[in-house]
């Protein structure tokens, strides 16, 4: 059987680092993308904080042609992102800013490395927030860095987004993920309504499988309650 | 009776100079915000394109707060943004950044101005578009950037948002404005479900004297049939 391979943007965080794990462990050939190395990885991409948007890509682009080397991916994975909060007369503009650099270009970025790089019937999926399907006055930069992830996630499903033939893009919306910050910053909350990082890692892999795969285009909000995940689309 | 105030942002281009000689011919002062001066206008505040988001936003404000001399605004209007295509293959990552910088700046700054020098029960209102409330494949970066407004105006619209007290957020969703340009461009379509400039001026003056109001947070279709326009909430 041909190796399957998948590459991880933001392979190094709390979910990322999951996901790579879980990958691994499946047989999976895994490249993570991210700000520092993920020795679990087979290959590492680093991103450079401080390049434009147009260097990030084409120096991730041309790091990917050279680790593939012709071959192509079965599922682009983008787990990257920030959170920062803030409303119109506070922080507005710098916030903004800052959560369209996370959030936005590591999506922009994934989406054009699946343009290039996917298989026909891959999968690409975004990081995306039930928060941001509606109003989030208290978080304006994040709930709109979002917003622009879900619909960015909805155009790759459309007609000739330029990605390859049969592929399925879909972004995830958790409300709160089970990592150790947020366990550490929330010491107090009641961890039974947070989704855990294996639940996701595993449906990653199973869509990469292209066992029980969504409707194109969906954005699935993680819904969590005493410790079980449903998976239902907005 | 007290002088009423209204900016215009992008108040240089067709719906904008539309929307200044409007609120000029009923006593408004008007100011605009744009690359270039509008004569019509009482005041001139000018964006220099190649400044950062952070010094476009300081150096408008610190404009606004000279020129305003303690005085509030009535309303803040953006009709500033930009058009561009492109799929995930082609231009994805240099259109995106151009439709971000064109089309959710504006916004932003406006937002920003909006939490400062609007009166209590005053109108903000943004640049929306029909097409981008689904996925916009072969406009991917202009979809994601309105997407990302169409979202900032729920913010706004919310509790906490830091915006005066009874402020009105709503944003227009245009489907085509019946341009000069649009005109030049497309000298063949059906301009009579093309939305008329003055239309949108006149319903902008009716919110910022109060009257016929539409629900906060509302994005407001624009869709035009044998040249009538009707305005219907998403």
């Amino acid at each position: 059987m041909a190796t399957k391979r998948v590459l991880i943007y933001g392979g190094k965080g709390a979910l990322g680092a999951t996901v790579v794990k879980h990958f691994k462990s499946n047989n999976f050939w895994v490249g993570s993308i991210d700000l520092a190395q993920n020795p679990d990885a087979d290959e590492n991409i680093i991103v450079e904080r401080n390049d434009s948007l147009e260097d990030q890509e084409s120096k991730v682009i041309s790091a990917i042609k050279s680790v593939l080397n012709d071959q192509k991916l079965d599922a682009v994975i983008c787990v990257a992102g920030g959170w920062a909060g803030g409303n119109a007369s506070k922080d507005l503009i710098k916030n903004s800013d800052l959560m369209w650099r996370q959030s936005v270009w590591s999506s922009l970025i994934t989406a054009s490395i699946a343009a290039q790089y996917l298989k026909e019937g891959g999968l690409v999926t975004l990081p995306g927030a039930k928060a941001a399907l509606e109003g989030t006055p208290g978080m304006i930069g994040y709930g709109m860095a979002k917003a622009a992830v879900h619909q960015l996630t909805k155009s790759l499903a459309g007609d000739k987004s330029g990605l390859p033939a049969n592929s399925l893009a879909v972004a995830l919306l958790p409300i709160t993920l089970d990592t150790p910050m947020n366990r550490k910053w929330m010491p107090t909350a009641d961890t039974t309504t947070w989704t855990p990082l294996e639940f996701i890692a595993d449906l990653f892999l199973k869509w990469s499988l292209g066992n029980e795969r969504p409707e194109n285009g969906s954005l699935l909000q993680l819904v969590t309650k005493d410790s079980k995940t449903e998976v239902i689309p907005a």
